[in-house]
Protein backbone atom coordinates (compact mmCIF):
# COMPACT_ATOMS: atom_id res chain seq x y z
CA UNK A 1 0.00 0.00 0.00
CA UNK A 2 2.73 2.51 1.15
CA UNK A 3 4.17 1.72 -2.43
CA UNK A 4 1.39 2.50 -4.66
CA UNK A 5 0.72 5.07 -2.28
CA UNK A 6 4.11 6.49 -3.80
CA UNK A 7 3.49 5.63 -7.14
CA UNK A 8 0.57 7.72 -7.44
CA UNK A 9 2.01 10.76 -5.48
CA UNK A 10 4.90 10.44 -8.50
CA UNK A 11 2.74 9.70 -11.10
CA UNK A 12 0.88 13.04 -10.08
CA UNK A 13 3.80 15.04 -9.54
CA UNK A 14 4.88 14.30 -13.06
CA UNK A 15 1.87 15.00 -14.17
CA UNK A 16 2.38 18.55 -13.21
CA UNK A 17 5.14 19.49 -14.33
CA UNK A 18 4.42 18.48 -17.50
CA UNK A 19 1.18 19.85 -18.01
CA UNK A 20 2.81 22.67 -15.98
CA UNK A 21 5.80 23.41 -18.72
CA UNK A 22 3.23 23.39 -21.06
CA UNK A 23 0.51 25.81 -19.47
CA UNK A 24 2.97 28.45 -18.82
CA UNK A 25 5.15 27.93 -22.03
CA UNK A 26 1.48 29.08 -23.95
CA UNK A 27 1.21 32.46 -21.41
CA UNK A 28 4.42 33.77 -20.80
CA UNK A 29 4.19 37.00 -19.08
CA UNK A 30 1.59 35.99 -17.10
CA UNK A 31 1.18 35.52 -13.35
CA UNK A 32 -0.31 32.39 -12.79
CA UNK A 33 -1.40 31.81 -8.74
CA UNK A 34 -0.56 29.32 -6.74
CA UNK A 35 -4.21 28.97 -5.89
CA UNK A 36 -5.47 28.44 -9.67
CA UNK A 37 -2.85 25.38 -9.85
CA UNK A 38 -3.38 23.98 -6.76
CA UNK A 39 -7.39 23.83 -8.07
CA UNK A 40 -6.02 22.50 -11.25
CA UNK A 41 -4.01 19.56 -10.02
CA UNK A 42 -6.05 19.17 -6.54
CA UNK A 43 -3.14 19.19 -5.17
CA UNK A 44 -1.74 21.04 -2.35
CA UNK A 45 0.31 24.53 -2.86
CA UNK A 46 2.69 23.26 -0.76
CA UNK A 47 3.16 20.45 -3.49
CA UNK A 48 2.80 22.74 -6.23
CA UNK A 49 5.09 25.35 -5.14
CA UNK A 50 7.53 22.29 -5.23
CA UNK A 51 6.86 21.50 -8.80
CA UNK A 52 7.29 25.35 -9.60
CA UNK A 53 10.99 25.44 -7.44
CA UNK A 54 12.05 22.45 -9.88
CA UNK A 55 10.07 24.27 -13.52
CA UNK A 56 12.22 27.17 -12.08
CA UNK A 57 15.65 25.28 -12.21
CA UNK A 58 15.14 23.40 -15.51
CA UNK A 59 14.01 26.40 -17.19
CA UNK A 60 17.45 28.42 -16.06
CA UNK A 61 19.67 25.36 -16.64
CA UNK A 62 18.05 24.83 -20.12
CA UNK A 63 18.20 28.64 -21.03
CA UNK A 64 14.09 28.51 -21.49
CA UNK A 65 13.54 31.47 -19.88
CA UNK A 66 13.18 32.83 -16.34
CA UNK A 67 10.38 31.30 -13.76
CA UNK A 68 9.71 34.19 -11.51
CA UNK A 69 8.11 32.81 -8.54
CA UNK A 70 6.32 34.82 -5.71
CA UNK A 71 6.82 32.96 -2.46
CA UNK A 72 3.48 32.48 0.04
CA UNK A 73 0.06 31.01 -0.45
CA UNK A 74 -1.22 34.28 -2.27
CA UNK A 75 1.84 33.88 -4.62
CA UNK A 76 2.33 31.83 -7.87
CA UNK A 77 4.82 32.16 -11.05
CA UNK A 78 5.23 34.08 -14.14
CA UNK A 79 7.12 32.86 -16.82
CA UNK A 80 9.20 34.84 -19.39
CA UNK A 81 10.68 33.23 -22.09
CA UNK A 82 14.61 33.61 -22.75
CA UNK A 83 17.19 32.05 -24.94
CA UNK A 84 21.04 31.45 -24.48
CA UNK A 85 23.55 33.14 -25.85
CA UNK A 86 24.69 30.19 -26.99
CA UNK A 87 21.36 29.67 -29.15
CA UNK A 88 21.10 33.74 -30.28
CA UNK A 89 25.03 32.81 -31.33
CA UNK A 90 24.18 29.42 -32.92
CA UNK A 91 20.67 30.61 -34.62
CA UNK A 92 22.39 34.14 -36.35
CA UNK A 93 25.15 32.23 -37.88
CA UNK A 94 22.71 29.24 -39.09
CA UNK A 95 21.05 32.27 -40.85
CA UNK A 96 24.45 34.18 -41.73
CA UNK A 97 24.73 30.93 -43.95
CA UNK A 98 21.32 30.06 -45.67
CA UNK A 99 21.37 33.93 -46.42
CA UNK A 100 24.61 34.07 -48.09
CA UNK A 101 23.35 31.53 -50.98
CA UNK A 102 23.77 32.47 -54.02
CA UNK A 103 19.91 32.74 -55.98
CA UNK A 104 18.78 35.16 -52.92
CA UNK A 105 20.22 38.11 -54.96
CA UNK A 106 17.43 39.96 -56.34
CA UNK A 107 17.56 42.63 -58.91
CA UNK A 108 18.19 45.75 -57.08
CA UNK A 109 20.39 44.87 -54.50
CA UNK A 110 16.84 43.02 -52.63
CA UNK A 111 17.39 39.69 -50.97
CA UNK A 112 14.96 37.33 -51.54
CA UNK A 113 13.57 36.31 -47.61
CA UNK A 114 10.13 34.83 -48.11
CA UNK A 115 11.12 31.65 -47.63
CA UNK A 116 12.77 32.19 -44.29
CA UNK A 117 10.08 34.53 -42.85
CA UNK A 118 7.59 31.75 -43.60
CA UNK A 119 9.34 28.74 -41.98
CA UNK A 120 7.73 28.19 -38.51
CA UNK A 121 11.33 26.91 -36.60
CA UNK A 122 13.19 30.28 -38.15
CA UNK A 123 10.48 32.22 -36.72
CA UNK A 124 10.08 30.75 -33.71
CA UNK A 125 14.01 31.54 -33.09
CA UNK A 126 13.60 35.44 -34.58
CA UNK A 127 10.63 35.51 -31.69
CA UNK A 128 12.99 34.29 -29.12
CA UNK A 129 15.91 36.26 -30.03
CA UNK A 130 14.15 39.67 -30.42
CA UNK A 131 12.10 39.03 -27.07
CA UNK A 132 15.21 38.34 -25.07
CA UNK A 133 16.48 42.21 -25.68
CA UNK A 134 13.46 43.70 -24.46
CA UNK A 135 12.81 41.22 -20.91
CA UNK A 136 13.04 44.14 -18.59
CA UNK A 137 10.98 46.44 -20.59
CA UNK A 138 7.52 47.78 -20.61
CA UNK A 139 6.02 47.15 -23.71
CA UNK A 140 1.97 47.17 -24.25
CA UNK A 141 2.50 46.42 -28.48
CA UNK A 142 4.73 45.06 -31.32
CA UNK A 143 3.97 47.32 -34.21
CA UNK A 144 5.08 46.55 -38.12
CA UNK A 145 4.20 47.57 -41.15
CA UNK A 146 2.65 44.60 -43.99
CA UNK A 147 3.18 42.23 -45.35
CA UNK A 148 6.56 40.61 -44.46
CA UNK A 149 6.81 42.18 -40.83
CA UNK A 150 3.93 40.69 -39.70
CA UNK A 151 5.04 37.28 -38.82
CA UNK A 152 8.28 38.88 -36.76
CA UNK A 153 5.83 40.68 -35.17
CA UNK A 154 3.68 37.58 -34.37
CA UNK A 155 5.89 35.70 -33.54
CA UNK A 156 8.17 38.26 -31.12
CA UNK A 157 4.10 39.31 -29.69
CA UNK A 158 3.21 35.33 -28.92
CA UNK A 159 6.63 35.35 -26.79
CA UNK A 160 6.20 38.69 -25.07
CA UNK A 161 2.25 38.11 -24.80
CA UNK A 162 1.23 41.51 -25.92
CA UNK A 163 -1.13 42.40 -29.40
CA UNK A 164 0.82 43.11 -32.42
CA UNK A 165 -0.62 46.37 -35.19
CA UNK A 166 0.07 46.66 -38.70
CA UNK A 167 0.61 49.40 -40.62
CA UNK A 168 -0.55 49.44 -44.19
CA UNK A 169 0.45 51.46 -47.19
CA UNK A 170 -2.77 50.70 -48.77
CA UNK A 171 -6.06 51.62 -47.11
CA UNK A 172 -8.82 49.22 -46.79
CA UNK A 173 -12.40 49.36 -45.70
CA UNK A 174 -12.02 46.47 -42.83
CA UNK A 175 -10.31 48.90 -41.02
CA UNK A 176 -12.43 51.45 -39.85
CA UNK A 177 -11.29 55.09 -39.49
CA UNK A 178 -7.44 55.28 -39.54
CA UNK A 179 -4.82 57.66 -38.91
CA UNK A 180 -2.09 58.65 -41.74
CA UNK A 181 1.50 59.67 -41.78
CA UNK A 182 3.75 60.33 -44.95
CA UNK A 183 7.46 59.42 -44.85
CA UNK A 184 9.87 59.08 -47.21
CA UNK A 185 11.30 55.89 -48.53
CA UNK A 186 15.05 56.00 -47.65
CA UNK A 187 16.16 53.75 -50.72
CA UNK A 188 14.38 55.92 -53.65
CA UNK A 189 13.53 59.45 -52.27
CA UNK A 190 9.79 58.64 -52.75
CA UNK A 191 6.82 60.34 -50.49
CA UNK A 192 4.85 57.54 -49.22
CA UNK A 193 1.87 56.93 -46.86
CA UNK A 194 1.15 54.17 -44.44
CA UNK A 195 -2.22 53.83 -42.03
CA UNK A 196 -3.31 52.59 -39.10
CA UNK A 197 -6.53 51.65 -37.90
CA UNK A 198 -7.44 54.29 -35.11
CA UNK A 199 -8.90 51.66 -32.74
CA UNK A 200 -5.75 49.36 -32.84
CA UNK A 201 -3.53 51.63 -30.47
CA UNK A 202 -4.03 53.11 -27.42
CA UNK A 203 -2.73 56.65 -26.29
CA UNK A 204 0.42 56.26 -23.73
CA UNK A 205 1.49 52.97 -25.01
CA UNK A 206 4.50 51.45 -25.32
CA UNK A 207 5.26 50.19 -28.81
CA UNK A 208 8.21 48.25 -30.04
CA UNK A 209 9.11 48.37 -33.52
CA UNK A 210 10.25 45.50 -35.96
CA UNK A 211 10.51 44.79 -39.62
CA UNK A 212 12.00 41.99 -41.39
CA UNK A 213 15.29 44.69 -44.00
CA UNK A 214 15.99 47.75 -43.54
CA UNK A 215 18.04 49.85 -45.98
CA UNK A 216 17.62 53.52 -45.69
CA UNK A 217 15.66 53.41 -42.68
CA UNK A 218 12.59 55.47 -44.18
CA UNK A 219 9.70 52.79 -43.37
CA UNK A 220 10.73 52.70 -39.67
CA UNK A 221 10.88 56.23 -39.34
CA UNK A 222 7.51 56.29 -40.37
CA UNK A 223 6.60 54.20 -37.97
CA UNK A 224 8.23 56.30 -35.38
CA UNK A 225 5.95 59.26 -36.83
CA UNK A 226 2.89 57.14 -36.33
CA UNK A 227 3.57 56.32 -32.71
CA UNK A 228 3.86 60.15 -32.02
CA UNK A 229 0.60 60.58 -33.19
CA UNK A 230 -0.92 58.05 -31.27
CA UNK A 231 1.16 60.30 -28.38
CA UNK A 232 2.65 56.77 -27.53
CA UNK A 233 6.23 56.14 -26.59
CA UNK A 234 8.93 53.86 -28.85
CA UNK A 235 10.61 51.18 -27.33
CA UNK A 236 12.90 50.09 -29.50
CA UNK A 237 13.38 49.30 -33.15
CA UNK A 238 14.53 45.69 -34.14
CA UNK A 239 14.76 44.83 -37.99
CA UNK A 240 15.84 40.71 -39.26
CA UNK A 241 18.51 42.64 -41.33
CA UNK A 242 19.72 45.89 -42.12
CA UNK A 243 22.20 46.42 -45.75
CA UNK A 244 25.09 48.63 -46.01
CA UNK A 245 23.77 51.83 -46.74
CA UNK A 246 25.70 54.19 -48.54
CA UNK A 247 23.67 57.76 -48.27
CA UNK A 248 22.18 59.23 -44.76
CA UNK A 249 20.51 56.55 -42.79
CA UNK A 250 16.87 58.63 -40.95
CA UNK A 251 17.64 55.76 -38.03
CA UNK A 252 20.36 55.62 -35.68
CA UNK A 253 19.37 53.63 -32.41
CA UNK A 254 18.07 50.33 -33.93
CA UNK A 255 19.10 46.55 -33.55
CA UNK A 256 19.25 44.39 -36.64
CA UNK A 257 20.30 40.19 -36.35
CA UNK A 258 21.67 40.16 -39.67
CA UNK A 259 23.59 42.42 -41.50
CA UNK A 260 23.89 41.89 -45.74
CA UNK A 261 27.56 43.78 -46.17
CA UNK A 262 28.63 42.87 -50.00
CA UNK A 263 26.41 42.40 -52.96
CA UNK A 264 27.68 41.77 -55.95
CA UNK A 265 25.57 41.82 -59.10
CA UNK A 266 28.27 40.69 -61.38
CA UNK A 267 27.97 37.22 -60.19
CA UNK A 268 25.25 37.16 -58.02
CA UNK A 269 27.06 36.54 -54.84
CA UNK A 270 25.65 38.29 -51.51
CA UNK A 271 28.06 38.21 -48.27
CA UNK A 272 25.82 38.09 -45.03
CA UNK A 273 27.33 38.69 -41.47
CA UNK A 274 25.83 38.87 -37.84
CA UNK A 275 24.06 42.15 -37.24
CA UNK A 276 25.05 44.34 -33.91
CA UNK A 277 22.11 42.22 -31.75
CA UNK A 278 25.29 40.09 -30.58
CA UNK A 279 27.08 42.75 -29.37
CA UNK A 280 24.29 45.31 -27.76
CA UNK A 281 23.15 42.36 -25.81
CA UNK A 282 26.21 40.25 -24.94
CA UNK A 283 28.42 42.63 -25.08
CA UNK A 284 31.95 42.56 -27.04
CA UNK A 285 34.14 39.62 -26.57
CA UNK B 1 23.99 7.28 0.03
CA UNK B 2 20.71 5.67 -1.52
CA UNK B 3 18.25 8.10 -0.47
CA UNK B 4 20.83 10.71 -2.36
CA UNK B 5 21.39 8.19 -5.12
CA UNK B 6 17.64 8.34 -5.77
CA UNK B 7 17.16 11.94 -5.46
CA UNK B 8 19.40 12.44 -8.01
CA UNK B 9 17.62 9.54 -10.18
CA UNK B 10 14.54 11.42 -9.72
CA UNK B 11 15.78 15.12 -10.05
CA UNK B 12 16.79 14.19 -13.74
CA UNK B 13 13.64 12.83 -14.41
CA UNK B 14 11.75 15.33 -13.36
CA UNK B 15 14.45 17.74 -15.55
CA UNK B 16 13.92 15.24 -17.96
CA UNK B 17 10.39 15.69 -18.27
CA UNK B 18 10.26 19.55 -18.11
CA UNK B 19 13.16 19.58 -20.74
CA UNK B 20 11.26 16.91 -23.15
CA UNK B 21 7.63 18.24 -23.23
CA UNK B 22 9.15 22.01 -24.16
CA UNK B 23 11.18 19.93 -26.75
CA UNK B 24 8.86 18.22 -28.21
CA UNK B 25 6.26 21.57 -28.21
CA UNK B 26 8.67 23.11 -30.07
CA UNK B 27 9.14 20.62 -32.75
CA UNK B 28 5.40 19.26 -33.99
CA UNK B 29 5.54 16.60 -36.43
CA UNK B 30 8.92 15.82 -35.97
CA UNK B 31 10.45 12.34 -35.58
CA UNK B 32 12.77 12.98 -32.21
CA UNK B 33 14.80 9.78 -31.86
CA UNK B 34 15.51 7.65 -28.55
CA UNK B 35 19.26 8.31 -29.39
CA UNK B 36 18.92 11.81 -29.78
CA UNK B 37 16.75 11.83 -25.91
CA UNK B 38 19.40 9.54 -24.41
CA UNK B 39 22.37 11.57 -25.76
CA UNK B 40 20.60 15.18 -24.84
CA UNK B 41 19.76 13.70 -21.25
CA UNK B 42 23.05 11.53 -20.62
CA UNK B 43 20.34 8.50 -19.83
CA UNK B 44 19.63 5.29 -20.54
CA UNK B 45 16.88 4.55 -23.56
CA UNK B 46 15.11 2.29 -21.42
CA UNK B 47 14.35 5.20 -19.41
CA UNK B 48 13.87 7.35 -21.89
CA UNK B 49 11.17 5.10 -22.74
CA UNK B 50 9.50 5.32 -19.72
CA UNK B 51 9.70 9.31 -19.97
CA UNK B 52 8.00 9.29 -23.19
CA UNK B 53 5.27 6.97 -22.07
CA UNK B 54 4.51 9.45 -18.75
CA UNK B 55 4.84 12.38 -21.57
CA UNK B 56 2.13 10.45 -23.66
CA UNK B 57 -0.77 9.66 -21.00
CA UNK B 58 0.23 13.31 -20.15
CA UNK B 59 -0.67 14.98 -23.29
CA UNK B 60 -3.42 12.91 -23.94
CA UNK B 61 -5.36 13.05 -20.85
CA UNK B 62 -4.76 16.94 -21.31
CA UNK B 63 -5.82 17.32 -24.62
CA UNK B 64 -2.15 18.67 -25.07
CA UNK B 65 -2.34 16.33 -28.53
CA UNK B 66 -0.95 12.86 -29.75
CA UNK B 67 2.62 11.78 -28.84
CA UNK B 68 3.25 8.73 -31.03
CA UNK B 69 6.02 6.25 -29.66
CA UNK B 70 7.86 4.34 -32.12
CA UNK B 71 8.91 1.10 -30.07
CA UNK B 72 12.72 -0.26 -29.81
CA UNK B 73 16.27 1.21 -29.62
CA UNK B 74 15.73 2.92 -33.22
CA UNK B 75 12.43 4.25 -32.31
CA UNK B 76 11.79 7.79 -31.10
CA UNK B 77 8.37 9.74 -30.93
CA UNK B 78 6.86 12.38 -33.14
CA UNK B 79 4.41 15.20 -30.95
CA UNK B 80 1.15 15.73 -33.03
CA UNK B 81 -0.79 19.35 -31.43
CA UNK B 82 -4.55 18.91 -30.78
CA UNK B 83 -7.15 20.28 -29.05
CA UNK B 84 -9.93 18.92 -27.26
CA UNK B 85 -13.57 19.26 -28.05
CA UNK B 86 -14.64 21.09 -24.55
CA UNK B 87 -11.68 23.73 -25.39
CA UNK B 88 -12.75 24.03 -29.17
CA UNK B 89 -16.04 24.75 -28.37
CA UNK B 90 -15.30 27.17 -25.65
CA UNK B 91 -12.94 29.19 -28.09
CA UNK B 92 -15.82 29.30 -30.31
CA UNK B 93 -18.35 30.24 -27.96
CA UNK B 94 -15.70 33.00 -26.45
CA UNK B 95 -15.56 34.67 -29.82
CA UNK B 96 -19.08 34.63 -31.10
CA UNK B 97 -19.31 37.11 -27.57
CA UNK B 98 -16.55 38.93 -28.88
CA UNK B 99 -17.25 39.33 -32.08
CA UNK B 100 -21.04 40.51 -31.15
CA UNK B 101 -19.59 43.54 -29.38
CA UNK B 102 -21.89 46.80 -31.17
CA UNK B 103 -18.76 48.53 -32.67
CA UNK B 104 -17.32 46.15 -34.45
CA UNK B 105 -19.74 46.98 -37.21
CA UNK B 106 -17.61 48.82 -40.14
CA UNK B 107 -19.44 50.79 -43.35
CA UNK B 108 -20.53 48.13 -46.00
CA UNK B 109 -21.28 45.24 -43.47
CA UNK B 110 -18.01 44.79 -42.82
CA UNK B 111 -16.70 43.54 -39.25
CA UNK B 112 -13.59 44.86 -37.32
CA UNK B 113 -11.07 41.90 -36.86
CA UNK B 114 -7.96 42.81 -37.01
CA UNK B 115 -7.74 43.58 -32.63
CA UNK B 116 -8.57 39.82 -32.34
CA UNK B 117 -6.71 38.38 -34.89
CA UNK B 118 -3.30 40.30 -33.42
CA UNK B 119 -3.75 39.02 -30.18
CA UNK B 120 -1.42 35.98 -29.41
CA UNK B 121 -3.96 34.13 -26.95
CA UNK B 122 -6.70 34.26 -29.81
CA UNK B 123 -4.17 33.52 -32.71
CA UNK B 124 -2.96 30.32 -30.66
CA UNK B 125 -6.22 29.01 -30.00
CA UNK B 126 -7.08 30.06 -33.62
CA UNK B 127 -3.86 27.42 -34.85
CA UNK B 128 -4.70 24.80 -32.93
CA UNK B 129 -8.47 24.74 -33.82
CA UNK B 130 -7.92 24.60 -37.33
CA UNK B 131 -4.45 22.46 -37.73
CA UNK B 132 -6.85 19.65 -35.54
CA UNK B 133 -9.23 19.28 -38.82
CA UNK B 134 -6.17 18.57 -40.81
CA UNK B 135 -4.04 16.06 -38.24
CA UNK B 136 -4.30 12.87 -40.77
CA UNK B 137 -3.82 14.93 -43.48
CA UNK B 138 -0.58 14.96 -45.79
CA UNK B 139 0.34 19.04 -45.91
CA UNK B 140 3.28 20.34 -47.51
CA UNK B 141 2.50 24.51 -47.41
CA UNK B 142 -0.44 26.49 -45.60
CA UNK B 143 -1.57 29.61 -48.01
CA UNK B 144 -3.41 32.90 -47.76
CA UNK B 145 -3.57 36.00 -49.20
CA UNK B 146 -2.12 39.27 -47.34
CA UNK B 147 -2.66 40.86 -44.78
CA UNK B 148 -5.10 40.02 -42.39
CA UNK B 149 -4.98 36.29 -44.11
CA UNK B 150 -1.04 36.16 -42.25
CA UNK B 151 -1.55 35.60 -38.61
CA UNK B 152 -3.96 32.96 -39.20
CA UNK B 153 -1.47 30.80 -41.61
CA UNK B 154 1.28 31.61 -39.20
CA UNK B 155 -0.20 29.96 -36.20
CA UNK B 156 -1.56 26.94 -38.35
CA UNK B 157 1.70 26.60 -39.86
CA UNK B 158 3.28 26.25 -36.33
CA UNK B 159 1.21 23.85 -35.32
CA UNK B 160 1.40 21.63 -38.22
CA UNK B 161 5.34 22.69 -38.75
CA UNK B 162 5.37 23.02 -42.57
CA UNK B 163 5.80 26.72 -44.12
CA UNK B 164 3.33 29.13 -44.92
CA UNK B 165 3.24 31.47 -48.30
CA UNK B 166 1.66 34.60 -48.91
CA UNK B 167 -0.17 35.63 -52.08
CA UNK B 168 -0.23 39.68 -52.59
CA UNK B 169 -2.31 41.91 -54.61
CA UNK B 170 0.21 44.07 -54.90
CA UNK B 171 3.49 43.10 -56.95
CA UNK B 172 6.78 43.72 -55.04
CA UNK B 173 10.36 43.61 -56.11
CA UNK B 174 11.35 41.48 -53.16
CA UNK B 175 9.49 38.79 -54.38
CA UNK B 176 11.71 37.84 -57.19
CA UNK B 177 9.86 36.30 -60.43
CA UNK B 178 6.11 36.02 -59.64
CA UNK B 179 3.35 33.92 -61.01
CA UNK B 180 -0.04 35.93 -61.17
CA UNK B 181 -4.10 35.04 -61.47
CA UNK B 182 -6.82 36.63 -62.21
CA UNK B 183 -10.04 36.56 -60.16
CA UNK B 184 -13.47 37.43 -59.64
CA UNK B 185 -13.93 39.30 -56.24
CA UNK B 186 -16.90 38.11 -55.30
CA UNK B 187 -18.66 40.40 -52.82
CA UNK B 188 -17.75 43.26 -55.28
CA UNK B 189 -17.66 41.81 -59.04
CA UNK B 190 -14.49 43.20 -59.99
CA UNK B 191 -11.70 41.55 -61.59
CA UNK B 192 -8.51 41.51 -59.54
CA UNK B 193 -5.13 40.09 -59.77
CA UNK B 194 -2.93 38.27 -57.15
CA UNK B 195 0.74 37.46 -56.97
CA UNK B 196 3.02 34.47 -55.74
CA UNK B 197 6.86 34.40 -55.66
CA UNK B 198 7.76 31.45 -58.03
CA UNK B 199 10.22 30.09 -55.47
CA UNK B 200 7.71 29.71 -52.62
CA UNK B 201 5.89 26.75 -53.54
CA UNK B 202 7.05 23.50 -55.22
CA UNK B 203 5.26 21.73 -57.66
CA UNK B 204 3.15 18.69 -55.97
CA UNK B 205 2.38 20.70 -53.27
CA UNK B 206 -0.39 19.78 -51.24
CA UNK B 207 -1.73 22.66 -49.85
CA UNK B 208 -4.15 24.30 -46.90
CA UNK B 209 -5.79 27.34 -47.50
CA UNK B 210 -6.98 29.91 -44.99
CA UNK B 211 -7.67 33.28 -44.41
CA UNK B 212 -9.95 35.59 -42.07
CA UNK B 213 -12.95 36.16 -43.79
CA UNK B 214 -15.21 34.69 -46.38
CA UNK B 215 -17.88 36.86 -48.55
CA UNK B 216 -18.28 35.96 -52.09
CA UNK B 217 -15.32 33.27 -51.94
CA UNK B 218 -13.96 34.97 -54.60
CA UNK B 219 -10.42 35.79 -53.24
CA UNK B 220 -10.31 31.89 -51.90
CA UNK B 221 -11.34 31.21 -55.45
CA UNK B 222 -8.33 33.20 -56.64
CA UNK B 223 -6.39 30.83 -54.35
CA UNK B 224 -7.25 27.46 -55.87
CA UNK B 225 -6.45 28.99 -59.42
CA UNK B 226 -3.10 29.62 -58.22
CA UNK B 227 -2.71 25.83 -56.37
CA UNK B 228 -3.63 24.69 -59.76
CA UNK B 229 -0.63 26.78 -61.80
CA UNK B 230 1.75 25.20 -59.08
CA UNK B 231 0.42 22.02 -60.64
CA UNK B 232 -0.27 21.47 -56.78
CA UNK B 233 -3.10 19.90 -54.37
CA UNK B 234 -5.99 21.71 -52.23
CA UNK B 235 -6.18 20.06 -49.56
CA UNK B 236 -8.49 21.98 -47.13
CA UNK B 237 -10.13 25.70 -47.19
CA UNK B 238 -10.85 27.32 -43.88
CA UNK B 239 -11.84 30.47 -42.74
CA UNK B 240 -11.75 32.32 -39.37
CA UNK B 241 -15.20 33.82 -40.37
CA UNK B 242 -17.81 33.55 -42.94
CA UNK B 243 -20.35 35.99 -43.51
CA UNK B 244 -24.01 35.32 -45.17
CA UNK B 245 -23.93 35.48 -48.61
CA UNK B 246 -26.92 36.21 -50.92
CA UNK B 247 -25.72 35.42 -53.86
CA UNK B 248 -23.95 32.32 -55.90
CA UNK B 249 -20.53 31.03 -53.71
CA UNK B 250 -17.81 30.29 -55.58
CA UNK B 251 -17.00 27.92 -53.46
CA UNK B 252 -19.00 24.97 -51.56
CA UNK B 253 -16.16 23.02 -49.67
CA UNK B 254 -15.07 24.71 -46.89
CA UNK B 255 -14.66 25.25 -42.94
CA UNK B 256 -15.51 28.67 -41.12
CA UNK B 257 -15.05 28.92 -37.30
CA UNK B 258 -17.68 31.73 -37.00
CA UNK B 259 -20.53 33.46 -38.87
CA UNK B 260 -21.67 36.35 -39.61
CA UNK B 261 -25.32 35.50 -39.75
CA UNK B 262 -27.09 39.29 -39.58
CA UNK B 263 -25.95 43.07 -39.65
CA UNK B 264 -28.14 45.79 -38.90
CA UNK B 265 -26.53 49.12 -39.89
CA UNK B 266 -29.17 50.88 -38.28
CA UNK B 267 -28.55 49.82 -34.80
CA UNK B 268 -25.39 49.01 -35.64
CA UNK B 269 -25.65 45.30 -34.34
CA UNK B 270 -23.91 41.92 -35.08
CA UNK B 271 -24.75 38.58 -34.39
CA UNK B 272 -22.33 35.79 -34.61
CA UNK B 273 -22.69 32.03 -33.97
CA UNK B 274 -20.23 29.28 -34.79
CA UNK B 275 -19.41 28.05 -38.50
CA UNK B 276 -19.93 25.06 -39.56
CA UNK B 277 -16.14 23.48 -37.84
CA UNK B 278 -18.21 22.26 -35.09
CA UNK B 279 -20.56 20.18 -37.12
CA UNK B 280 -17.79 19.20 -39.79
CA UNK B 281 -15.45 18.22 -36.98
CA UNK B 282 -17.23 16.27 -34.34
CA UNK B 283 -20.29 15.66 -35.68
CA UNK B 284 -23.91 16.36 -35.07
CA UNK B 285 -25.23 15.96 -31.75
Amino acid sequence: MQNRGNQKVKTRRSDRLIDMTRFLLERPHTLISLTYFAERYESAKSSISEDLAIVKRTFKNRGIGILETIPGAAGGARFIPSISEEECRDFIESMTTEMSEQDRLLPGGYVYLSDLLGRPDVLRQVGRVIARQYLDKQIDAVMTVATKGVPIAQSVSSYLNVPFVILRRDSKITEGSTVSVNYVSGSSERIEKMELSKRSLKRGSHVLVVDDFMKGGGTVNGMKSMIEEFESELVGITVFAEATFEGHRMIDEYTSLLKVDKVNALDKTIHVSAGNYLEKVFGNQ
